[in-house]
């Protein structure tokens, strides 16, 4: 499962963000608020939720889950009204930025406009300057408000000519959401890189990052928005536009393998069915001599629970979770520091001891986690470790709104397979393979020339151009914004 | 996994306590927060902690997670000392009333003691008021400061004899940590209804609830501290005593159904083997023709599992729960309370549609919950449901420390099996029999005259008398103290 | 003394700023916090700093006391840098808007600039506007932000030349100052309406709004900036500019009156001096036959121990003053809220009852704190009740800076000074006239056809447009900003 | 003026606590908070309220000031009865010892009682002693809580004889308010050094520290509770008691001096006229060859006042005082800390620059405070500096519930009257004499073998034993029970 990550570790990655929007339901800001709660895996730093109700657009934004913020009585009424959208955030600075938490508003000349996307803009650094340039004062260091800016200086004459016209200058991912005080608009980028899906409630339109944002509500599935499809919802329905020039669907494949819900389904397939079955190809793919498969939890148990059965071996939790590990725990003191990730993790060593295990996780990232759990596994007695992974070695970092670390700490780009299953001290260490993880996602194979997903971050094969960090400096970007002086 | 109960359901019981002590370490206190960590299904609401620096006692207390209040460098600073004790706590009132947190301290003539206890003391109320015609001033509604005042009281000479002397007064459930300015003391009522161990970290003496608060810092399992068994641990090592008679074991069985953690091992038993070896007796006794296993997370998994492999059916998450649910979640309007259980819970529509789904959870209580997970499972295209539980019907409240209802509450005291299903909504309800579950505990088969472990909740039978709650009115003794004005 | 309105009380007048900058000391920022302190007077609902360390600006806004948030350690520790502004705030919303409190910062093409304020643009509103058409995008309702996006969008080449520019389209009142990478900078308008001062503190230059913020600091009174002077001060030294056309200073007069700190010295005058000097001309211009002069504390201290010495009266503390009202004292019951002003003030019985009192008051605004005050001082036994007021009678509201209520709630709008004496129940009552109020201010009498002084509040004569309140409606522009949406 | 004191500066004397208590009003809790309000320069730090509703105790204790605590609705709400008790608490610890706020409340085995008091035990120690060995547990290092325990141990048979029994064993000075289900009690302690007056609202009783607690709340002054009696107040009416032996009144002289407010009438005096003659004794004892009086604000002006017409100078503000120091002003840095008393109040240049002054203050402790404030009207051009002192050099601390420095750090301890005009650096230095003050207040001059009033702080004659602290070290009780370790 890709819930639970309740805590900051350097050895995942983060999603930064999901949206929702809803036009035509007098419950707009509850609704939202259940729906940001069921997207909270994309994103547990903040969340805001802006709404319109005929007259002005109120908004709310606040730190930490939506369950602890949003469901207050007076919060939510003051986000009247029966048109709103939400925004969760992963923030990606760690700093207490209130200015960067999303939906983002303008009050333009001819009217009010909120907007929230996921994703990442990759030349977002080079129109804000040209921006400056032209007079316009940023307030925070988030993409979004380079979009803002973008509409408020268009010289188009009508709303959704200036949006058009400034959504077309973006490289990137973006699956956005905004309203006006007559619309409720959705946009994703030409590739479809996030997702984004329609849903109907009695009635009124419903715009979120994830099926399971439909569920929460009882709403029907409508469709995927598809990739570089702009809709535009408001009394008299909806108009669907396709203003840019496409060349075909780049779904982010590793939604798939880690950060959507399992319940969720994303262009057709249940994420879960395509976990399992990444677990029923690594098995064939790479096979284990072994007594029993033990998940890492959370998010390593569809793929086990297809590993062990595509084995043929049991499955059990071999590894223990503590559920209740706070938002803040620091390690008490250095001595203690070194016990590490048993804050988080016990091993259930009555039924390890003694036994070859596979250990079956979604990833690695920097590869100290699974060090960690090696260890753990090894001091209850396993006699014997093999780790399979439910992804291809990750190699590249993403610029498409994953929060992964610069490639020079990522452990598959500076070893061998063979090095990292000495670095993690296991038995065997097997990876799926591309293709493999291709067929889980219902492909044939993959497509070299042209892949039917992006899978930059384990083939290297970015499908835009990376205009803020050509050179493949990560850095530069944060280095350039984080410095801007803002208001908290 | 009986982890995760970050909610505070209408429909779950609840541990009250589990306590930790160590002696002999330069980090006791840091210790001894990450064994309170690891003891925090045990009690979410509040804990405390108290060392010994060898010439003042340190005490800290805090509402919410260990994670979030005890990691705080200051407040572990403050608790310097080679001992310590603490408690976390889950409030059976809701009130915030930091004067019923754990440890309790009082400086008697000949020095300080500090007292955490788990467990409930059935003739607490009774012995107050005794203590209070001689002049005792209570400033809890706590049965531990109870303990003080006897001590306080005792005319014995020494220490250990008054602390004897008042223990021997006691009836009901305890198992108790406690610090002097010399010693470390734990005991465990004559039934040994609640769990205690003792373990060993490099020489550093350690008592805790349950096992894994010894895995969690490297300690080794020493023993189970026995039913009615004092330890008195200094610096010349430790010291056992015998000073109460007793009848046998009688160690609460629910605590193998859900309260412990799966990777603790009680006497003996792994608590996860137990679980799972529930759902293989289930299967036996309560098969079912059904496609899939579904558990009702997290608490149902191991016996799902158990039950699967028992019946020969493919086990699946067939549930997805939210993790992020938070502390507070307030169900946002009246239109949306309806939407009910979906908070936490999501059916994963894909693997169950169609599909004849055994759910099998750990207990049903007022029913509602189970209500609200088969109706979502039902939703969500099932074509059959089969509940199984993993425990018998609980019909009778607990009175040594857990949070039940009141017996006009519980669905198995109101209805039979079949009205219980009907109620529910399945197509066939089964749980486990009272033998079925000693089996897989371990025994041949209950002990009808004098049971091996307290199984009340399931058989009405308890081990020791009632005297605050004669009458079986379980209300009366909070009602009396609730209103006792106090301090927060 | 103008110290003390810790309540924000009906009929108080109340200012809404004060500014502070130094440049060229490595203290800049504690200096900064100093200065405000001493500033608290003119707004106590919020502060914030700017300071610029060579490489970065650094900002911290809070709401409270300087004394409660600007003097913790870590938050100086961020505020690094050798120059800084600052401004202290009186909200005149009485919401929570962090986003409006000053100073204001943006980062243009060129570079950085920060802003604070003084007094009140009359004219922002419809410039705000004019902006939005351009493609500006506003992020609060404050004045100052329009000064910001005049100088993104000026089309000069250099900063200066951006900067007077765009202070040449502005009407109304202000005091600013401001810091850029470079330089300190400081304006006042071409009326001089509010204050402003230089100050040198051992070769570092200081703005501030009183000489009692130089004095806390134990800089050296240089000069007050001369209205319409703008002067910028780097490391070369400081430089003075004439840019606007001027028709004569119009400082405000009721700063002597009330708004100011008696030990400041404004254009050579004693604020003490003037205020104690009213009260002799008081004395002069409405005698009273009475037993002894009690200032109604503390803003009537300094006229009335004039009154008592032109008069020939004793001076007494018949009116006790109550310093720990706190920030936010609610009166707690309907029957309690009828006891009124005493949480405030005591009448000292001992020395009132039977005698005939003179009340001194700076001023009259909506009547009823007086009207309270009269009725204390005859339920204490005082024979008559004479009030004498320390300035002409308010019947205008003031657009440059000071929080005054709409006209028709102004007293002495509504009422004669007979009707007025019968409403507050004084035996008699007598207003300083205007001349009397020149005279003590050093004039030989009011120039009426060009005032020198603005005293629009006691004339109704304002000294520039109010293009956004044309028609007299001061509520307008409130009413169309304050719907803003906006962060917090 | 005595209020004010809202900076815990080393070098003022403090008050630790004033009381309240109403018996029969409906507002009772409200009432207490009003009356608490008043009272407020008695304590700043906590303050607690217990009321009875008929059935139950009802408690709240808060941190801060009144107005920002007590009025919430929700605090007055929980309040509930017509019967209730309040404190206001100056911490002497400094801690955030929440335990020690009084009123203390405990359930004795014939129903509850809350007590507050005012003063100083000074046997506490030594009887808590002998309470512990008798197995009283201890909560508190309060000496209130000492009486709760000696009442709760009595072996008399009724209340009033168990209360009696105890406060005969007390020794020091104690005004004190109670609450039973039944009664309100108040008891003065024979030598009566601590105030306490009996007043009457529409019928309610009411008993409070000062009158001006009664003048809030539009109460009747009775009469003051004379040394020595009790008062027990119910239904039935008020019975008056004097179960002690007494030696005659000893009413604490510096109550007139500095604690009471001026507004307050105490044994038939008005505190502010004492405060006036005492100036006018001093013009008297002490004259200065000066060109106007200055008083060192607030305490100073009634003094200064009384000075001024008795030497026939002018009064001036010469020194002004800000008044939003806020309640936790840190001085930023080092070099900021030695411009020392400025933040608090500054010099009236203009009035005092080339002039003969005369300060007037109410007393000297240890001198710095006087010697930065000399220091500060010299840097603002005072040609000479007269300090005159409304009190008598103070050279011994006070065991009467007034925290004053240990003896050593006294300046007039230290040194002699010239001496100390050298170290405070004025032209010349006078006291009020001990005969001097006892006019001021009344007397025809000091009864030497028996003085009218406590006046040890100024005599070294103490009028009764100091058990806790023989060997006059007074830090030994302090010491002793710092460190109980306790809940906060």
């Amino acid at each position: 499962m890709s819930e639970g990550n309740q805590l900051h570790e350097d050895d995942n990655l983060h999603e930064e963000c999901g949206v929702f929007g809803i036009y035509g339901h007098n419950d707009a800001a509850a609704l939202t608020t259940l729906g940001l709660h069921s997207l909270q895996h994309r994103g547990q730093e903040a969340a805001g939720i802006v709404s319109f109700d005929g007259k002005q657009f109120r908004a709310e934004r606040h730190r930490g889950l939506i369950g602890d913020t949003f469901t207050q009585a007076d919060v939510l009424s003051r986000l009247s009204g029966s048109r709103a959208i939400g925004h969760t955030r992963y923030s990606t600075t760690g700093g207490d930025e209130m200015r960067n938490v999303q939906p983002f508003f303008a009050e333009f000349a001819g009217g009010g406009f909120a907007v929230a996307h996921n994703g990442n803009i990759t030349n977002a650094l080079k129109i804000r300057r040209e921006l400056q340039r032209e007079g316009a004062i940023f307030h925070s260091t988030s993409d979004t408000e380079v979009i803002l800016h973008m509409i408020a200086m268009s010289k188009q004459a009508h709303f959704a000519e200036r949006l058009i016209d400034s959504l077309r200058r973006l490289e990137g991912a973006f699956s956005l959401v905004g309203i006006t005080n007559k619309k409720l608009i959705g946009c994703r980028d030409p590739l479809g890189v996030r997702p984004l899906v329609l849903g109907d409630l009695d009635g009124a339109y419903i715009l979120a990052s994830e099926t399971c944002a439909l569920d929460i509500i009882g709403a029907r599935y409508v469709r995927d928005v598809k990739p570089g499809e702009l809709v535009i919802i408001d009394d008299t329905g909806i108009q669907s536009m396709m203003p840019f020039e496409t060349s075909g669907s780049r779904f982010c494949i590793f939604e798939y393998v880690y950060f959507a819900r399992p319940d969720s389904v994303i262009s057709g397939h249940s994420v879960y069915r395509v976990r399992k079955q990444i677990g029923v190809e690594l098995a064939r793919e790479m096979p284990a001599d072994a007594d029993l498969v033990v998940p890492v939890p959370d998010s390593g148990v569809p793929a086990a629970i297809g590993f062990a059965e595509g084995a043929g071996l049991p499955f059990e939790l071999g590894i223990i979770r503590n559920h209740y590990v706070g938002r803040t725990f620091i390690q008490p003191t250095d001595s203690i520091r070194h016990m590490g990730v048993k804050l988080k993790h016990n091993a259930n060593r009555a039924m390890i001891e003694g036994k070859r295990v596979v250990l079956v996780d979604d990833s690695i990232v920097r590869g100290t986690t699974s060090q960690k759990i090696v260890q753990m596994v090894r001091d209850a007695g396993a006699a014997e470790v093999h780790m399979r992974i439910a992804s291809p070695p990750t190699i590249s970092p993403c610029f498409y709104g994953v929060d992964t670390p610069e490639k020079q700490k990522l452990l598959a780009h500076r070893m061998s397979v063979e090095e990292m299953a000495s670095f993690i001290r296991v038995d065997s260490l097997g990876f799926i393979s591309l293709d493999g993880l291709y067929r889980a996602a219902g492909e044939a194979s993959r497509n070299g020339d042209l892949p039917q997903y992006c899978d930059a971050c384990f083939s290297g094969q970015y499908p835009t151009e990376l205009t803020d960090s050509s050179g493949g400096d990560k850095g530069a970007k944060v280095a350039l914004l984080a410095e801007h002086m803002g208001r908290k």
